[in-house]
């Protein structure tokens, strides 16, 4: 089988497949609200659909909360099987107020940097997720038929935790086992150089909610001498990093590595454009920890952050009112080993040290994964990098990041594969912002990738990772 | 003209009294909030039509904001002239899940403590607006006339500043001049003394808006390297009191005075029940000045507090965002010569010294007002004092109050009258809060008040404060 009519079918179906895209985009798949939970649903259904319309043997699988989608196409019988992971849910929308238009109803526009497709979910990962369907649907266009035996995953809760995942892989582990395992929700280094993300964050989110008197009281009346749930939530949220950027919580740097010199000399070699990424964001310094490098700071330290504040009154004008509650929601970024539950429970022992008498603190868990690091050995990470240097101007690279992409380390956990993580998202995708986009390009070069990396990877044997 | 018949006529009407109030309260007039503009307006017309009912001279005047209403009554050229003022507008409704029934519903209920009125400005302040208007309807429908001269002068922006306050009064100062200012804004003190403010507190009202990244990021992309608006408004809100409880804004103390020996010894008398006064709200260690009393703290010493905060994403669930913007309102209860505008420029210098390079700040004004202290010595002060005594168990006494009611001083400096600020709101009616009421027993003693305060401020001579 031959890639070369492939990748003309490709350029030949862009507009179809990109009418696709935006059929899917339009649904409201935004896992994290219990609002949007048919959407959900019914963004499986059209993945379902559209696998099963070139052949694929597939179906949605319920779960506690949002389904999965499972397909499997057949392939030759020496040629490794290949699994492809993808998540169809989507951010929420908010603040809605910064949309220049209806963030599901999603449009390709011409811009001064080339035509995008806008819309939310259109970079993550409904974008990403398609440029793999639509690979293997122009392999079995041009051929009858896939270089190698194909499963596809699909999930629907990345955005909000994935609290059914861990378990839906360890009941279904046979029929999700394969040879190399293939993940689209990543980017390109700097927005240009394409790359295999090999090192991984995990992440830990906990949610805090205060409560000092028992309900909202008058400032007039109660200002002084009731107190201030904001107040203590500013002091405990303010100690969390000490003058020196660095995370406060007992014993948080345990199980931090510091970076091996060959790694830190490739990461010298990348040449990042520390100024340029910091300015496409109107900032100029780095805000982490002192005394490391803004690489560092996103691929391999850890971090706190505050990703949401609420209390008292938050509309139009003012309100003299003392508020009954104050809450927060915090993250942690992970690296190397460090362990979330132990953080867990040294963050919460910190709040708890940090309150003052007639003030309570609930908490909330969203999520606790560790960080992964692949095992690069594997012959199909070197194939798959020469694939992706044969179609982009620069050559592939072996990367870091700083997101955190859980599913990387379930896989390694659940079935021993490492997966290759390559995506073609760009720094300015505005992805969990208002006005999200993907470029065309990086669709229309994502699949032609993925039609390279099929080929490379199904000539090669099979790797046991 | 006697007082008998009227106090009569009052408990005789009462339930029709108590209807009149219902149509009041269903009335939205939430005045900082601009979706509510037209019912504004139609709270300021029915109070012309009510007060017309029963022969006042009444019109609504227009304001760049919401429109007063003023009325007015002849008496006897021997007595005195009264104004009255109460406002018409009312704090908004959120949370409104915290709310058991409709806020613009009305009810009279019985509760475990007697019959309360039930809903948003029950007792802030329609409720006690009206029990002047029902006890002068009182002594027309008896007499066919007032005992005295009387002004009535109606604001509907007290919840939200008063903007068009000051002008208003500045431009109509000759038709505002009266020899007694009567103020229904306060409660009993401990819910059951009668009580006559005559220290208040002044309040300076700011918002600090911080900008960070010029967009909301992906705290996987930049966390750790972009600096994190939350996390600096933490701080600067952190450091606005010292480890003793102290305010330290430069020179907040400047201009506030220690109490008078008298008057510690007279709010010493008063045997304020601290326990139970925090043990209402479910606390129970006062949260002020580590050196100070509850009484203190809430009458005569100056305060700072975050009346809200908001950033980042604050939702169901969890969305891991590194937010642009975060915002909190902080407002100042001041007291003795406390200046408001040197202190707001003095905090927002504070709050410019605390940001890092790359975080902006953006500051809105809302409001600032000096405390006020009343010239008890005026001859009105002891009358009216003695009526109150009359009507209720306990004598009455001058006290202070923690709220600020900047019409007071507002009257001192345009007219040079001290108004007598008389109400009749118990500590439990939740106020600017879920569930607010105002008792019946509160409504209906409260008219009997005004009737006996009219017939006694009316029999002395003019006084000239």
């Amino acid at each position: 089988m031959s890639l070369t009519p492939v990748l003309a079918r490709i350029d030949a179906d862009l507009e179809k497949s990109t009418q696709r895209l935006l059929d899917l985009l339009r649904i409201r798949s935004i896992s994290t609200d219990p609002d949007y939970q048919s959407d959900c649903d019914q963004a499986a259904d059209w993945l379902v659909s559209d696998l099963q319309s070139f052949g694929v043997a597939a179906r949605k699988c319920p779960t506690p909360g949002h389904p999965m989608v499972i397909g499997h196409m057949d392939g030759p019988a020496d040629a490794p099987h290949i699994l492809f992971y993808g998540h169809y849910d989507v951010q929420p929308v908010d603040p809605i107020d910064l949309w220049d238009r209806d963030p599901f109803d999603p449009v390709v526009e011409n811009t001064p940097k080339g035509r995008v497709i806008r819309g939310r979910g259109s970079s993550d990962d409904k974008g990403q997720l398609m440029t793999f369907v639509e690979a293997c649907r122009a392999w079995v266009s041009e051929h009858g038929a896939l270089p190698c035996k194909v499963t596809f995953f699909f999930e629907g809760e990345e955005e909000s935790g994935s609290p059914s995942l861990v378990p839906f892989m360890q009941e279904n582990r046979d029929e999700l086992m394969s040879d190399v395992v293939l993940i689209c929700d990543t980017g390109l280094f700097q927005s240009k150089t394409p790359a295999i993300v090999t090192m991984l964050r995990g992440l830990l989110g906990e949610e805090i909610i205060l409560t000092g008197p028992d309900k909202d009281l008058h400032s007039g009346m109660y200002g002084g001498v009731a107190i201030n749930p904001i107040r203590v939530l500013s002091k405990v949220l303010a100690g969390l990093h000490d003058d020196q950027g660095r995370v406060t919580v007992p014993n948080f740097y345990d199980g931090v590595p510091e970076l091996p010199d060959d790694i830190a000399q490739q990461w010298d070699d990348l040449k990042f454009d520390h100024g340029g990424f910091l300015g496409d964001v109107n900032l100029s310094h780095p805000a982490g920890e002192f005394d490391r490098t803004p690489l560092e700071m996103i691929w391999s330290r850890p971090t706190c952050e505050i990703n949401g504040i609420n209390g008292g009154y938050t509309g139009n004008g003012f309100k003299t009112v003392l508020p009954s509650q104050a809450s927060a929601k915090v993250s942690f970024r992970l690296v190397g080993t460090q362990d979330p539950l132990e953080i867990r429970q040294n963050f919460r022992a910190y709040v708890k040290s940090m309150l003052p008498p007639d003030v309570q603190v609930a908490f909330k868990e969203h999520g606790a994964s560790k960080a992964s690091q692949m095992a690069t050995d594997s012959a199909e990470f070197e194939q798959a990098r020469l694939a992706l240097s044969d179609e982009w101007p620069d050559a592939a690279a072996f990367v870091g990041c700083g997101g955190s992409i859980p599913i990387a380390g379930h896989f390694q956990r659940i079935t021993g594969v490492s997966p290759m993580l390559i995506g073609f998202a760009k720094d300015d995708d505005a992805i969990h912002s208002p006005n999200e986009k993907y470029d065309l390009d990086s669709f229309h070069k994502g699949i032609r990738s993925w039609a390279r990396i099929l080929d490379a990877v199904s000539g090669a044997s099979p790797s046991q990772a």
